[in-house]
């Protein structure tokens, strides 16, 4: 990288459509993660400093790759979800809106009721009806 | 996907700087092509309406995976080039400026002199000296 570009709404849209990834953790602890992997960290960090929350760290499944990941539900709440209610984004937009879904049924506490765990379950898997994985993910 | 977004040039660098491209062929035929892989081939049309040229075909290694293509020598100089000039990548920022090099080469001729095609393969490789290849990659 010669030159860092500066981060837009826009920019970062394009870079999720590409490279994001919206999990939903159906395992014994409900749970959400935003990701984005790159080879080169700087843009990683860039989008750190941008949202202000998460953290980069070396992806192990692919030599040098690292992820940004957020998955504090309060994060996801405030920052995450908010910044791409305002910015849509295109190619993964039904698995954003299954993603923010979850993130407000763990967010009110619904995910430890029965119905809550089902509707989670329903999200992950982008049906009505499903059989209960330990994880998994919606993304493309 | 719900709505169709309005591609922008930050969010196309974006989505370039994540899932793009810039390839520079180095067999018998000395030629340059960019590619944008996504699976909702929507995207793809996007693109291709929004450049004005190349054209989008099925991905066969990856199931259902679509890939828009520019490989006219002209298109490339006329349209992706100066587009990638006004709008600067982040991520593949190197790969674009040695395939911008290895375009303009070709299309003043020079890639038929020997000194032309060593600077090809120097482009392809990313260093001054390299061994022949019959095809590569420069893209991250």
């Amino acid at each position: 990288m010669k030159e860092l570009r500066v981060l837009t709404p826009d920019y970062i849209c394009g870079l999720v459509d590409g490279e994001g990834c919206f999990y939903i953790l159906d395992g014994q602890r409900k749970c959400c993660e935003f990701q984005v992997s790159q080879k080169p960290v700087a843009v990683l960090l860039e989008l750190k400093a941008y949202f202000g929350c998460g953290y980069v760290k070396p992806k192990y499944d692919r030599s040098g790759t690292s992820v940004f990941v957020v998955k504090s539900t309060k994060e996801l709440a405030c920052k995450i979800i908010p910044f791409f209610r305002k910015n849509p984004l295109l190619v993964k937009a039904d698995s954003f809106e299954r993603f923010a879904k979850a993130v407000e049924i763990i967010a009110c506490g619904a995910h430890r009721t029965a119905q809550g765990q089902k509707k989670i379950r329903s999200l992950k898997s982008g049906t009505s009806e499903t059989i209960r994985q330990t994880s998994g993910t919606v993304s493309e």
